[in-house]
């Protein structure tokens, strides 16, 4: 089984910290297959990044159409994700909303730390969609996305003091990071801070394996409908 | 005054409607820009077609920057809305969001007859990010977005039934026509129908024209912060 | 094009000030006639006042019905709204809808500043009402209504300290004045403030102006029905 | 312990027939004040008649002040629930409100019978502000009000057929009467269809007689804060 | 009339303090039984006690049925509610329920002070299923439930700071007390704090009473259907 | 790895059945180790049903404690879901649960076809806890679970006709079985009907092997607490 997990941005290396992420928690039998488009924004901070990281995600899911079992996407804004739906015959799993449905499968309220202030509008929006507003609270660290690619810049220290922040105010039962950058910190944060961490590219690999075992596939019989025909 | 009315799709006979539907409401002093983007799909049927046509959107928004006193999204689907609010200085409306807002100053509940089913879902998700979920009820005609450039069609009359069926099961008290492409209908609906029928770029012309008489500009305090200067 | 802005309160110098706002705004060729009951209450302040002012309030409407493009409802509560809809043929607008519409326009979540702590619970169930409740926060100043129409009264400083709070607690990405009598504050609070600061008076006259270019009415077809025939 | 029920319409035969359910239901020690102002609309269909009957049903509030144990106001609209709260130190209960509670109480599901299509909009408001619009659905039976003094109108078969059918398309587990003009068929409808039928007159009287028993009164710190001294 | 009043733990001094505020309000004619199981949980905290709390609650109802007009489930997680309307014919009142509809006829937001923070999760669910999650916030005093019973325990003391930081940082304009064991302490803190203090016994009482004078009983036409014959 | 599947009824040849189901998508590595209580009622139809199955349910769970990796509840009533988590220090998960957030990732809109009608109101709340009300319907296809074991009963004829009936009339982009003894049907129903059919037992191995995976297990920081000691 191969299921593809596309950085959407064009940073590298951060493509490459997600696929030790997702290869820690895959199966046996289960490829991990992580690439980033060649070009695009260098990371996702925004509405903007986000309109623009969309055709380069796309390409890279058709040009594995038909080889993969499940893609995922690692970007905590969950970009990309309707349209790539539509496009692909194979599910296609958001990071975020894999954190969320895990998350709310170990405790009542949860809250996500994500990294940018301008960053939590966006995500209010997606716990709104996912089911998830009435138990959640989005918080940023006031991390930039590159900052976690550098153990120098104290990124991790401040996603820190805001998971105890949500501890402390929020009446978080668990933490969702909200981040793709964050994936590796999952683990050590969730023993150092004893409630459940959870990152969603981990999440979204075990969501994606799953869906295959069970055969199930994207409905076509509604909004994700493949794309007609036409000019483009 | 100027307002940009960008249509997303890049078919020049559906800009040129459009762009009449516009200027038939604008105000004496006011200057309709409409135009499309030179490539891109034809028509906006579902999330791919959506994805596809943002950057092209998003490039006309950018090479008007400065000029304009507001800009009007000329997709039902909102299209790039907070990519585009990101990016501008000047406020940005959606023919959605424009329409359902006025609906609601007009009756309770009212009826979208969009396009075609798979465009349902995605417009039921705009009801529900406007607040309008619970007063409004979404339906599609059945027609493709360009039979609405063919007057042998018949996709008139199969909006017109759909607004019947509104108008008996849904107990709408006004109708809003759930596509760029049939601005020019709604006038005459109306009338034919005795209630009111909404249509999203004429309102949204006029609620571009009231933002910049009260001075007013999208929040950059937010979710529309500027875009950070990154390698895109 | 006539536009009537009704003041539902008593007091004539307010109903001089919100006059002076809507013709800061209004287009070249609109007249607004504003106007105010001749007797009731002194300003509104709370759910007994709001009961009080509506025959007043809709007399007014009655006396102009057939000379008029449209109402504006000046008096934040939206008081006697559905009910002057119903009587009146030409649209009707409240100045909290036309507030909160036009703040969402222009960015994610938004605080309104109203006048005394009493009014918060109406305005809460207004944002419920006009779908705005999970993106607003309704605060109070501490200002008696009255206390507006004096320049010595402190009541600017304590709207201003009131705005500062709601930028820092509350995520506010705009900000509604509360209140008709705060209708000439918004341009230079906004200025101030760094952020759009929206009034209800101006931006509903934006609205009506509107509604009449687009041709809309009030639907009759359901709960705003003219009244029935009978005994009063 | 005495309860005033106010019919806020002057049609003195419902009032007649109001205090007469009430009686039936009330407990040996309470004695029923039913009253109706002597002026006002006839009936109340729609929002206008709405507005135009609350300064009559604040009189006969204000009248009675500090001689009675509870207030219930005898409409289904709830006409000027919060401004008679505002005004009474003794608690105040509408009877769509009582109805409401008292059939979530009995099961899931309820719908409401009421009567003219045009009353419909302003009770699935109050169902969303009472926190029953995920459970209830609003219907009308096409029946005016004063059509309910006539035996001879047909007007309670067309209450019947529908209850009948609530029964078979909404899932409805009990049955709301929706105007207080129906308060005396409650007991034989719920016999006749043989699941719970709710009258909100009858309901409100016992509420109100349970909150004198518990020593309860209107919260006075808040939305219901005493009118101010002022002007009026 | 009889009300069986049902204190679902095995605390005996518990029910003889419930059953003493029971009394205090019930009406003339009607007889308090007030009942515990012989074995099960000391005290419900948390939803395992709950869970096994629920067999000795049905066991009691069942003993008692044919003989009762109506049964109050005395703890303030409506534990088995659901079950107990399936099995009974008479109705069956939950204190939460009653408790919260209760401050619902008295103002807006009101603030719930329970016990343990465990507890809190189960009772936010609970107002999202009355339809009060949107008007309410749930405080824990940091009280054992078994606390209440010993006046050395200083519980009293707590659950006043509570309602004190509610009334300062909630907007609540009343309290419910949130649990059973609190029973008693609602007037006098009423009295002291200046606003509603509504207790969930006292409440469920009355609404019991208000039923059974009505003649309203549990629908059996949807989910509280009796129970299927079968092996069990 | 170990999967604890507990059937809550005590009919051992559902219990067989679901068993099956699970091993059918098991990882290579996992062992099912499905069981019921040796008492309790023979089939859940309702929330009596529910109440009587939890202790046995919950004894079952105690009995393997520190031994598995992870519990299924194998009944779509998710019965005593939060008292199982409370108890159990590795995950649970119920099975309507999990089958909604499968149905999620996999379409819009989506039906879940149940067995006997007096179910509906408790999968209504199910869908309202899991924040998937607004995007799912819940229908009954008047099958008694115990039907499901007797092929010559006709049960799954009418699975069927309720599937084809939720396809046309409530936009279902998917189906979710609404009952542990459906749970062999989904694969032939999918590729029967042309869409995803999800089946919770299966689905819920899959969660539970996934949480396993990445070494995450019931919060302990709020309402799932372990029980505190206490006489029971």
């Amino acid at each position: 089984m191969r299921i593809l997990v596309v950085n959407p941005n064009s940073t590298t290396s951060m493509t490459v910290r997600i696929a030790a992420a997702a290869r820690s928690v895959a199966a046996p039998g289960t490829e991990i297959l992580a690439v980033n488009p060649p070009s695009g924004p260098a990371s996702i901070e925004g509405y903007y990044d986000e309109a623009l990281a969309v055709p380069g995600l796309l390409a890279e899911i058709e040009r594995h159409e038909g080889t993969i079992a499940g893609t995922v996407i690692a970007c905590f804004d969950d970009v990309g994700l309707d349209a790539a739906r539509s496009l692909a015959t194979a599910p296609v799993i958001g990071i975020c909303e894999a954190a969320m449905q895990t998350a709310s499968l170990l405790g009542g309220r949860f809250s996500v730390v994500t990294t940018l202030a301008r960053s939590v509008p966006a995500l209010e929006r997606l716990a709104q969609r996912y089911g998830m507003a009435g138990r959640s609270t989005i918080r940023a660290a006031g991390v930039p996305v590159l900052a976690l690619e550098d153990p120098a810049s104290g990124a991790v220290d401040r996603v820190r003091a805001e998971i105890r922040r949500a501890m402390e105010q929020d009446g978080a039962e668990s933490i969702v990071l909200g981040c793709a950058g964050m994936a590796d910190l999952a683990r050590s944060l969730g023993e150092e801070m004893g409630l459940p961490v959870v990152d969603g590219v981990t999440a979204a690999v075990k969501l994606a394996e799953g869906l295959a075992a069970l055969g199930l596939r994207t409905s076509k019989a509604g909004g994700y409908a493949a794309p007609l025909p036409k000019a483009r």
